[in-house]
């Protein structure tokens, strides 16, 4: 019999008319539920993250580890597959379909330090930390096949080891951005291997800590190489899955290329790479920028470029990244008009890259959280009816453009000429359409 | 003979001597002083910005106005007439060949209130409007003329008027779209009789409140159909000057679509306006996005978007827009260090967008502020030298990049299988070259 | 008959089965219904503020009026007493017993520009401002009479004027502190007059630009001093009011001095002033300082201070004072509870220091706005139970606190060397009683 | 012989005509100058810290260790010891006079991870970790007593072991608290023994995540009696050194109690005990609490309570402590004003609390670092002076408060009455004294 690691633990129940103090059964998330001609699950895509659930540590920079997991026992890889076999009881039990994964780790890290990144532990070499992976992901395809749980997105971890300290793409060293295309051709290897729907670049030592040693334009050059490298091997090798760059502003580095969905919208457009990428969203990446919770991904989505959520939440008032689950129902509405607006996320999804805080140390609170941040999504499931109403509502104030010089601006063929022209005659006739609050206002009352 | 508004005051002469109490006086900026080929004026090419320093009034939200200016008497027209000769005089004694204006202001608020951007008085039409607009800079050509000062940058003011409270080119109504485009054409047609080298948009009422009534796409599509009339109406009347779009995150707006360089960028190139704009980079808005002072400079240089500079600062601890004279010559090295890279900032230039504060009550103060912040980039004259070896040394980081294959990542030949056999042959033999911050400590150390 | 200024509009209804689309009536706040042996209006003690909702002009930094209001007609004191007119409308129409307002205003500004704060207008002398303000407050007395309302608190307005561009009792000048003690003076007899259950004092001004001139030691001993004359005042004429400061980090100064609610606690107690004031807090001013939104609640709470709320809301991305009315109910629901916990807010209340956008530029906007905000409160009213419940469970994470070496911290009787002993003799025995996030989740959830 | 870590670096010459590639040596700083009747070491009093200089790994939440330090060999307790003897010669060939250090670490980290705090390795008891300091601190005095290096202070870690994840002296379990009031009773112990000059108390997890399970007020209580506890003991074994306590807002807690400088000054005030500590102001934790870089140093010396300070800075734009050395002499002029006006820190001093960047790998850069942060400060040294003048002329602004209302407003005599009189007398006969920003300008000039 296989070994289980959330003992007492059910397949998590919906009961929507459980009491405050239950805290282990949905209330508002019934993945069956069809809203708009289309299942919960199917609007939503969640996804469990690897390496904050089953790597973290409780670790901080100011503290040392917390948490004790069962599947921390063993040698670095038996232990490895042990935490593989305790994702997908947890996958099963709450039922969610999607996970994401980095593809590895430092052996020495992960035996006692803060969060070791993530599926397979690192080698002495490349082919050690190749086969590694190939084993390690060999037991997920087997667990996979067993499950029906897919991969959302795979990403390459090309920040935590010390050749990247300056970079990979952008290193200074072409040994390095060497050493990372190697690990990325790997990943590709892995995502075909395992079918991931997504491949997830997250450029996290990307960037520079003094622009006096730094030459910008050259390492958005070779940055922009190394994407196209990736798109070219994903081709040749037939790779189906959607690519995706993860903003972030800051942290690791003083500052980092894909700062937020503008920024890098606006280097694969200067690179021509814009039909090949998408964005993934951590909104509180977005919230570090400075930016309000939903901007990027309110702005991606308009660009036609919003791919998938890393859907978490920081505090206001903190500013590094806390990865918190989000439960705030203001944010996960604002986050599901969105999507509901474009259609939909696949092939991407709300990915959990949100972690339990250290001082939560049962191994049951992993449960809780996510199961408080799926209902946070559903509370508003069947609001979106109501949002979509709303978009109604908002057109009606753009009427004017349906005809006449407001079609003319709409379409683009309007002149300043000719609005001048319309302003002298039609001056005196109107009175400006004023944004009325009230909308807001009644929104927020509704709330 | 002429009425002298700034009595007593001479042309301010350079004394690089001068002691601490000295202050009007250059002590660094020495115009004609010739570095690396090309005139201290011609590298710095200051401005002297009309809205804050001629009409400015001291006024701030929570008070009321402060300033006492001789020019302000009169009749609208007369007092802003008596305004743009106190102007010319005080170019002519700072010695600055730029300056940069708004098309109009408010009548009423022009006697009593804050500040009232800019030059000519708004009628109670448009035709009014654009007859003093005429009247006005009738007499600006003429000092023009007599003074041989220029026209550095235009723009029109299209957020102040109560008619734009819901934005000019992203406005929901087209009839308030249709006036600001009437505007535009009036603001391009005396960009031509001015002369100017540039003409600047910074579209303060172009964003939203709230995304709940908002329709981004269709917002964004009218913006750029507004600038592609733009366009087409420059060309067709052959005005010659360069197209600048102003970034600004927010304020007034709760969100600003142009919200800093690379959000303009990435919509630049998304309409395909991309080759027709660039743009002016104002370091306080880019700090109220939450950059560093120096971000938008640079990323818009690495894009070759870097068209004119709004050179002032804000107070990293304030979250407003405070639009102080840039007195920190760390600030004023790194925009020194970015335009030197590129070869200069012509067409566009230096401009000091700030004021004097509420309590700098006297004429004098105008002189001493804009003494300060050109002699503060004056300072970093004689260093355009070091900032060049400093890119020299920078690209000695980047020497693997000049042969085999780095060349190949460089020139983007390079692929994932080739970069992946040369780690697995190479990994042996190299050590990672890592980002010393000697050269950064030493730099610090230097200043 | 008497003109009515919000025609149309009934006494606001209690309906709480109206729907969303329902705005003009109150789904939540039922001003009569018992909670904890207290009414709810009791347990709110609402204000509606003067100088936003009724001398607002919908000016802002960059942009002219856009409110038209019918009582901004005739002179100067004929509007000022429209404006009464319509204010105790508006309570009685809302159902709201108690108002705020500062003493007085400039003629000229109350005309055409921005926020024109307040009741009175300013005359040329401080005579005439004096006569003013006795006749406004005659009218406000009989009002009050007729329909009940009563005032929460009088404050001077030290900010407006360009007398106090320096700080008004910090100023550097002993004339302009001598104008404002003067005017102070006025506002207790005002207070007194019209039986106002608080007097705040908010010191706009009274901060620095610049360190480089200001002696920070001498001003703070002069505020003191400033506030001891007040005391003095206050207790020879008998004013029965509770005297109150309102912390602002900055704004319109660079820093000003009642930073937050420790800085003014550590200033009171320094000064001994510590037993004549408590706080009234803006959480607007609390997010500018950097602060989490219920900060300075909790805080002046925790230390016995918290005397009155101005219950408002910024935006997290926003660094000015926005003045939003609370619409959030995670944040009402976080002053409700230090409020219960605390046995209530009495002579204090919440007073919606906020104003509609510039956009909301109809009358009726102002009763959505308030409403919305009773409601966002009310909403929680039957939550107080909860909160109560929580504050008991509270309590069970400190348990180890009611018996042997607990006990002796708790009482302040423990000593090191005890501890050490109780440390070595224990430490086999415990293990560590962790915070558990659950019960943070779990609300959260509930939410 | 003893080995030498630091091989072929002699101990730094002062040598003011060094180039800028010349960054072993001083070329500001010299130790015995005479400035204002005072030894130029006298008026710094420079400290270099233990735990980022000797302890530091390169390690970052992302990122794994990248230094490799020859101290770092043999069991925890000999490489402990190496790294103390390359400490002193650290000290030495820096000729710096005073350190500063926590009390432990924890074994296992401190081999492999991140940060490992600090002199001696944590035991698996408290005896064992005990006599692991009496062992390390032996040798610390022996090594005091060869060179001349002494203490500025000791702290103790109560904020790295996971038994600390909710707090210590706040801990909701008194178990919990007695360790940590026998851990100070040994660092006090610790600080008679090396004759420590100060004792810095730094509460990392006194703070909260959640004010929902959190009860303040008890917390803050059992904090006070814990600090008075530690007054006691102090006083019983005549232990003479300063106490202090350093204010940080926030990292690790999400909010921290001893949020600034006035949060600290008004809980002691409020617990009575402001006669028994001073503060230890680190300008990163102040720019993280939202304020400009001087706030803390300038606030709490302005009451009086300014102890010492941990010279450091962060960067504007990132919102984590980042511990950088202070480069920037407009930061470090502001310190030296600050010290320079209440005369002197003693016995407080200069503490380094900054780290190199995990990208500045050498041996030599901790030398680089270290120079260019003293050489900031010294070159304000010849500066003083003028800092002085300044404070004369800044006097000169508040001269009216020197003879007839202004003196009784000095003195806490006048009144509301008599403030009212003068100014009906006065009104006519005198102008405002404004705040000329001229001094502020010129001053900038000057830099």
């Amino acid at each position: 019999a296989q070994e289980e690691f959330f003992e007492g633990i059910p397949k998590i129940p919906y009961r929507p008319d459980a009491g405050p103090a239950d805290v282990m059964c949905f209330k508002h998330y019934n993945a069956e539920e069809v809203l708009m001609g289309r299942k919960m699950e199917d609007w939503l895509r969640f996804s469990v993250c690897y390496w904050h659930t089953f790597c973290g540590t409780g670790a901080d920079p100011f503290g040392f580890p917390t948490f004790h997991r069962p599947w921390n026992e063993g040698t670095p890889l038996e232990s490895a597959k042990k935490r593989l076999r305790a994702a997908f009881e947890f996958f099963t039990k709450l039922d969610v379909k999607y996970y994401t994964f980095h593809d590895r780790n430092e052996i020495k890290q992960a035996q006692s330090a803060f969060s070791c990144r993530d599926m397979a532990p690192e080698g002495s070499t490349l082919e050690e930390s190749n086969r590694n992976l190939d084993e390690l992901t060999d037991l997920a395809l087997q667990l996979q096949s067993q499950t029906g749980v897919k991969v959302l997105w795979v990403t390459c971890n090309l920040f935590a080891h010390q050749r990247y300290m300056n970079g990979a793409a952008t290193n200074p060293d072409c040994h390095v951005v060497a050493f990372a295309a190697a690990q990325v051709k790997k990943g590709l290897d892995i995502a075909k291997k395992l079918d991931a729907e997504n491949f997830v670049f997250w450029g996290g030592r990307e960037g520079f800590l003094s622009i006096h040693n730094t030459d910008v334009a050259a390492e958005l050059r070779h940055m922009a190489n190394f994407f196209k490298m990736a798109v070219r091997y994903k081709e040749k090798i037939g790779l189906k899955c959607q690519f995706l760059i993860e903003p972030k502003p800051k942290e690791p580095c003083k500052h980092q290329y894909d700062y937020d969905a503008m920024s890098v919208i606006g280097f694969l457009k200067h690179y021509g790479l814009d039909s090949h990428f998408k964005l993934n969203i951590e909104p509180n990446h977005t919230t570090l920028a400075g930016h309000s919770y939903e901007h990027d991904i309110v702005t991606a989505s308009a660009f036609g470029m919003l791919g998938s959520v890393d859907s978490n939440t920081g505090s206001p008032d903190l500013g590094w990244d806390t990865d918190q689950f989000p439960m705030d129902i203001r944010n996960t509405t604002l986050v599901m008009k969105a999507i509901v607006e474009q259609g939909g996320l696949q092939p991407g999804g709300l990915n959990f890259d949100a972690k339990v805080r250290r001082e939560s140390t049962d191994l049951e609170d992993l449960f809780i959280a996510h199961i408080g941040a799926m209902d946070a999504f559903a509370r508003e499931g069947s609001e979106m009816l109501f949002a979509s109403l709303r978009t109604g509502s908002s057109l009606e104030r753009y009427s004017s453009f349906s005809h006449g010089i407001g079609q003319k601006v709409e379409d683009g063929s309007a002149t300043l000429e000719e609005m001048e022209m319309w302003t002298f005659l039609g001056i005196a006739s109107f009175t400006y359409l004023y944004k009325k609050s009230n909308t807001v206002l009644s929104l927020a009352h509704r709330e």
